[in-house]
């Protein structure tokens, strides 16, 4: 077994694809997703699922409350998402979401002696996520030096985001070369019980794109009517 | 009302001090807590009794599992608290701590809108813990611009340390002025459910040795023979 490395996993396209790649690398992966209130809690089960097909050593749900505070359309039922998040930052951020994921990822990093965190954050997601850029990922590097006792005694964790400069249609690509089973992922906000997608919102339009610029056929399952 | 804050409360003598400060600074404090699976449980107790007296508009406790992840004297019952830490770093260091307690206070501030986020972190504490020197806090700050959309919309919250530079004993000189209650505060790793202290470990000695220097009377309740 190889080094070890922390995966935030969320069930997604591109997560999905982040822990084929690692695998690849030869890395012991240990997964990592999170029940933070979103109301597409289906996507944790897929999670599971991705985790165990793609040899995972280990898949662990960590239950946060930010989901409780409010402030985002993922994590408020009330507030509707909508089928084009539009310009600027769109409803569905969650308020330092990505910071509060990095920033467990790094204890469990500590406790595991993991030598690397990987997070699935692209530039297509950046539709106005502050906190999918590639600078942010540099700031949480420069963040878990200082933090961490690992850090502090010389071999800080490193913070890699493979896919940040890839689009949707080249991580597909890519994850196909690995055989990542698209049918059971889930990138839709508006997912239904089953994981049926919506068809509509921004996830699953970026998603839709990038099987047909990719040129391949779209496994995912749609809610009837889409 | 003035701005608001969101305040690090651990129930200890540092962060009872700090809510004062930046009460008496004009802020609308907003105290947050963390159940961490900390051993010493009965803290959360002395922070809401401190959080009432001192006048935070509220009070939150999170529930947050990095004490399952294990790695520490402070979430293992099975792993002793010393007496001496030591040199290095000691036992009691949780893995990444601060770093999941600030990205916590991050998501809470955003929401709050709030102007600053305020940690009780000082220089003496930094009796090897990586997580409460300067530099750490300052690597936060520049996270925290990048991180959110406050943050890249112009105005991002800020990461303030007051208490980091003084010594214990100018900490309780300050917190007496503003006559800080320090009998309702625990700082002991091992207090016993009624809070009472057991004067021997790292944390109960900077404390005694803080009131020593100030020359104020120390109105900590210890534990039968000590």
């Amino acid at each position: 077994m190889g080094p070890r490395a922390v995966v935030l996993l969320s069930g997604g396209l591109d997560s999905a694809t982040l822990l084929a790649i690692v695998r690849a690398q030869g890395y012991d992966c240990y997964a990592l997703s999170f029940d933070y209130g979103q109301v597409h809690k289906v996507e944790l089960r897929a999670a599971a699922c991705v985790a165990e097909a793609l040899g995972a050593s280990e898949h662990r749900v960590m239950e946060i409350p930010i989901g409780a505070l409010g402030g985002s359309a993922l994590t408020d039922a009330a507030l509707p998402v909508p089928d084009d998040g539009g310009g600027g930052i769109p409803v569905t951020y969650v308020p330092a979401r990505n910071t509060v994921f990095l920033s467990l990822a790094l204890a469990w990093a500590e406790v595991l002696g993991a030598e690397a965190i990987f997070i699935g954050v692209n530039a297509v997601d950046y539709s106005g996520y502050p906190d999918c850029r590639p600078e942010f990922v540099a700031a949480f590097q420069a963040l878990a030096g200082l933090a961490t006792k690992q850090g502090v005694e010389g071999s800080p964790v490193t913070i890699q985001a493979p896919l940040v400069n890839l689009t949707k249609a080249q991580i597909i690509t890519r994850g196909a070369e690995l055989d990542v089973d698209y049918a059971s992922t889930v990138s839709c906000y508006r997912a239904d019980e089953a994981g049926r997608a919506c068809g509509r919102c921004d996830a699953c339009r970026f998603r839709q794109q990038g099987f047909e610029q990719a040129a391949l056929a779209d496994p995912t399952r749609y809610q009837a009517g889409v």
